[in-house]
């Protein structure tokens, strides 16, 4: 018997491919197994030691795996998957559908709670490691502003939006954060700021042969929710560059608090990240909480939790004593 | 009776001051009594709720105030404070040694097990914030390297080196990160860097009339430890001009974690803080620690804890459920 956390996977896209590279850099873990909802068998994952199985299979695995990883979809997958595996194993998500958190809190919390398991929801960054920041940020300095920015980054909600365009063949979008806009916040005179005073948006476009592409721009950059608020720029390119120069998937962002001590003395607390592959980093953020939550819930600390809820020496392989010593 | 947490706070130095400053801001907060080795009423402490009070009196006060903040120096007090505080009150410091952490921790832990009370100790941002940022970023991208960069700051024990030289009147030292290696560390490509390939320093010195400059250079740049190794700028200023531009404390820096993920991802993670007031930004969270202390012992977690081992809810006045819905 090995004394590694027994980690399984639940979904085999970006996600939970990032997933197994992340476990892969942890010692103390062990991959055990990936469950699809699609036919195993047609799922061609090159890795030797891990099991590839139906979803319809992962309750004979109770026993078998200390903690499941969810890597399904907020929209489609979680709001069942989340309270399901939690009646059966440890789970970690990165559920993100932010105005509907407390009411899937309040289902899993239910569900963790009576199978004596601990589940960690809404992992990753955004949520995840951001709300951490705002959270600990406005602690520390109560009278102040905090200021989140997302990008530069490809955001797969926008490019589906592009995508949806008549005479458009293929696309991608990118949120960039105004430099302006940071150096104002940086420089603590707490502005208001809109979204689209703190974001432009970027566009590559395929089009159609033969349409008309000045009739493209103008319908992507009036549309309502996704442009219109913002300043946004448009470039056509053709269907090679976009998959030679836009098939990665960056990301990143900062959240800054800019508060005030004292007589008026200015106080700035930043976090950024600068993100070659937003999935693969979201998996390595998952990947830390499922050593949390395994912990936890070998203390007997049952039920739904958040990053809120977890210290963070719960995160490291490393012992206490260690982390006094050589991190402290 | 008031809901308010009870807060004690011990030494008025700098640390004290900010601590009177941050408390102000915490609605769920109240500053109860200050207490000094000094003789108390030769303390012109303008705050006409507060008790300043002889350090010796303080054992009075054990059911009267619920955290107490022990704002005296590493070297000199809290070896000695930190464990009989421990025995009374739940306590917050911000013990910076860092090599004899373990050992503190220790004879802390002992005292605080055995009075039920619950320490926070090394507590401020580096030790403190920083201290977590190196632990989560490392938890999250094993595969990486992590850099601390001090910065641009005033450093208390470099300036009284600097003060220690001959022919010197006053003067003052900051610690300049280098913007070519934070750029070489954000590239990725994870450099070696030595203390001195990271900073500089640059002094501002009063001479004494008539004393060699050349001479008062030369003494600074070659000192061991403090200036040898570095790039070391001097600058020689009026006894004015020390007074009206280099009188604040200003200080910060940056940690950030290069990691690797999947083939051959960058990821970055990055946390950096940009201070008017060292010691104000310092008494702040050691204030919103003070919070985390309070609700610690409540649930009966006594001993001695770092920062490490406070999940962030705890330094928040708010519920669990109203951070769900507005932070996540």
């Amino acid at each position: 018997m090995s004394n590694l956390i027994k980690v399984g996977i639940v979904g085999y896209g970006n996600l939970g491919r990032g997933t197994i590279e992340a476990i892969k850099q942890c010692p103390d873990m062990e991959l055990v197994a990936i469950f699809t909802r699609r036919a195993p068998e047609n799922l061609s994952i090159n890795e030797p030691n891990v099991e590839v199985l139906h979803i319809s299979s992962a309750e004979e695995y109770k026993d078998k795996i200390d903690v499941m990883i969810l890597c399904g979809g907020s929209a489609t997958d979680l709001p069942d998957q989340g309270p399901y595996f939690a009646r059966l194993f440890n789970t970690i998500d990165s559920y993100d559908t932010h105005a509907k958190i407390p009411e899937y809190f309040s289902v899993v919390n239910q569900a963790a709670k009576e199978s004596g398991k601990t589940s960690i929801i809404s992992v990753g960054w955004d949520p995840g490691l951001f709300s951490l920041n705002r959270l600990m940020a406005e602690s520390i300095l109560p009278t102040g502003e905090t200021y989140t920015f997302w990008g530069k980054g490809l955001s797969q909600g926008h490019s589906d939006a592009i995508r949806r365009v008549e005479g458009v063949v293929g696309g991608v979008q990118y949120t960039v954060p105004i430099d302006e806009a940071i150096e104002k916040v940086k420089s603590g005179v707490n502005p208001e700021l809109s979204t689209g005073e703190k974001h432009r948006r970027v566009c590559y476009v395929v089009a159609e042969e033969g349409y008309d592409q000045a009739k493209i721009e103008q319908d992507i950059k009036t549309m309502p929710n996704y442009f219109a608020d913002y300043d946004t720029e448009v470039n056509f390119i053709t269907a090679e560059e976009l998959k030679e120069n836009h098939s990665k998937l960056p990301h990143g962002g900062f959240v800054i608090r800019s508060g005030k001590t004292g007589e008026d003395n200015n106080q700035i607390i930043e976090f950024s990240l600068n993100l070659d592959s937003n999935p693969e980093f979201t998996a390595s953020v998952l990947v830390a909480y499922a050593r949390a939550a395994y912990r936890l819930n070998k203390e007997g600390q049952a039920g739904a939790k958040t990053v809120f809820d977890v210290a963070p020496g719960y995160l490291s392989p490393k012992s206490a004593e260690d982390l006094r010593r050589d991190l402290l």
